[in-house]
């Protein structure tokens, strides 16, 4: 059993959310994670509410397993300390705002020159090029410039942001794979290069749909609430003692709901073909939230599941996180203290592989600096 | 210039969304990928609205530059075909109910015996493995399940969907960093592993600080619109013509706020801290908003921008495709039809890389058994 990144080394420059979530998962999938922080304070996470026993559970959760030394790139000795640690890392991420690594001495082309198998990885609010470039960058003011609160809230109303920081999330994502890439193509070349990914080009890579309708129909899509714009039915239903989904995404479908609600629509012209019902959405919601009210969540759902439809809660965090399929696939973690002890919750590695193991625990986040004198004795040993 | 994944064969079997957006990502680092469709009709998504010349734009969208191959797996003849393709191929990806391919004698067992350098990866609702691992799920499904609808949309009313297919996208994300991380490995082990990816696990993986919040206070987190749960100002307001993002993250940029508002709060006792900005957040909001409504948001974003201060429009999705900072990174592609002419818009790489070639053109999406031709050419000069 062993992890697909065993013997990759991350040297991690990143703070806040964006960057400590790509080596987070690099992490997951065996890197070793170096986190080189400045002194005083670190990550600004470290600062975050919630906090347990004094440390931050944010910080906790997307930097379990690294380690941390905190070094003052303006200072000469820690300077030395930084290019040692260059020759023997594979990666180099930051998320700083595009030219502060330029300013320190440590742009992409002097790294290049001097460390060639380094890959460096750089996630930033616009990116390193074009107009914004420099520009600072929130995951709200993304998701909002990206199109995709365009698209999300209730049809009349404002749009309301993602509750999941999307901005930064996919961002984060999209770098990882960037980096992986470029290690494989590294095995090939021996040369490494460099992976600008920036927060707004990622939202607008996960828009696919909207942008297709957008450039056929000339008509930009607009929210719908909790209903999938063009299916019906196919979106949020009050139960007795909660909300749940139906999607019902075909005639055949549409019959066995019928049926299973023991309410008799499906030669009805009003709802017999799904043009027709997304014609008469409305009513034909009120029709079936009559019947789903009588009775609780959960049985709705056994129910509708044992007739074959697509169907499920919409859960809250606390519930998620009690959810059996998602503890039976190792998806809550516990990350441990310093002392074995169980501190925080998290979520597990969503890439299961064959011959990997799958820990249900986490080594705990670092304290700041708290790892210098292995790493500098880890330095030593080359 | 060479892209990081030439030489990269990755046979793909999905299909509608959260597959084929895998394998896009890895065609646009350089992977061929070779469609392997069901007679007849293929894709479900080549059926689905809107058409441009009898084409589907979402199928375009999502498949450009692949190409395709008819193959009825149930035929001896095409699975003679199919075999020769896997021996030939890296990757194979799938998006089907988990079973399916056990049912056609390709089960990861029996794969992993005939072809062992193959890596195969699967993308399902809710994975290989659980209680409900054969439950049929839909993108909102699993959105709603996995617990971001339940903190996305406005405090006191139902939540809403995500606009954007984050239940399919994030999971085929996931999935093109652990093909990545397996093809990595193999380059030392020479054998391939399974990547097992759930659409359910992947949505808790993007809810971090709902998880962490949720652990430590208790208390699951509620949807806050369009403002950021903790800090404030960081939300949307209406400026005279449309609404746009003011994320004043700390009391420096507060203080800036107030200064290029001509709205001397910064000491007022109500607004001097984060926490009583929070506390008479809709106080407040109505304050600025007062003078933000006299005056375009674009007038506004420059003169916030001058300042330092983050800032940026919610753009519908028509907006979003002429931005000027999306154009400069070439996010905004052309999908070319068989004669090259520019047919539908769709979104770039996010993934910047050096040396590597960055087209604003994509080749176009394959016709069903398009490649049948040249697919079998290729498998016999081998």
């Amino acid at each position: 059993m062993t992890q697909p990144l065993e013997g990759v080394t991350v040297l991690d420059m990143t703070h806040v959310l964006a960057g400590p979530f790509c080596t987070m998962t690099l992490g997951d999938l065996g890197a070793t994670v170096i986190k080189v922080e400045r002194p005083q304070t670190g990550d600004d996470t470290r600062a975050f509410p919630p906090f347990k026993d004094g440390k931050s559970a944010y910080f906790a959760a997307i930097n379990h397993g690294k380690s941390s030394i905190a070094l003052d790139l303006k200072s000469e000795e820690d300077r030395v300390i930084f290019e040692k640690l260059l020759t023997r890392a594979d990666v180099l991420v930051e998320n700083f705002r595009p030219g502060v690594m330029d300013r320190l001495g440590y742009g992409w082309d002097t790294l290049h020159k001097a460390f060639p198998h380094l890959i460096y990885g750089a996630v930033s609010g616009f990116g390193h090029t074009g107009p914004d470039a420099k520009r600072p960058a929130y995951d709200m003011v993304v998701q909002a410039r990206g199109g995709v609160m365009s698209i999300t809230g209730e049809k009349g109303r404002d749009p309301v942001r993602v509750g999941a920081s999307i901005g930064d999330i996919v961002a984060g994502m999209f770098l990882a794979q960037g980096l992986l890439a470029a290690l494989l193509d590294r095995t090939q070349t021996g040369k490494g290069r460099k992976v600008d990914v920036a927060m707004l080009d990622s939202q607008l890579a996960i828009l696919e749909h909207a942008i297709a309708l957008t450039t056929v129909t000339g008509q930009a899509p607009e929210p719908s609430g909790a209903r999938h714009p063009s299916i019906t039915p196919f979106e949020t239903f009050h139960a007795s003692d909660g909300l749940f989904v139906i999607a019902a995404g075909n005639d055949k479908l549409f019959e066995k709901l019928c049926i299973t609600l023991n309410l008799p629509l499906w030669d009805d012209p009003r709802f017999a073909t799904n043009a027709a019902r997304c014609e008469n959405a409305r009513l034909l919601k009120r029709l079936i939230e009559a019947i789903t009210l009588d009775d609780t969540r959960s049985s709705w759902i056994a129910k509708l599941t044992a007739a074959g439809i697509p169907t499920g809660p919409i859960q809250s965090v606390d519930q998620v996180l009690k959810d059996p399929q998602l503890i039976a696939r190792n998806m809550i973690v516990d990350v441990l203290d310093k002392n074995g002890r169980v501190t925080y919750k998290a979520a597990g590695n969503p890439i299961k592989m064959t011959d990997a193991p799958d820990p249900t625990t986490r080594a705990p986040a670092p304290d700041l600096d708290g790892n210098r004198g292995e790493i500098l004795r880890w330095l030593d040993e080359a």
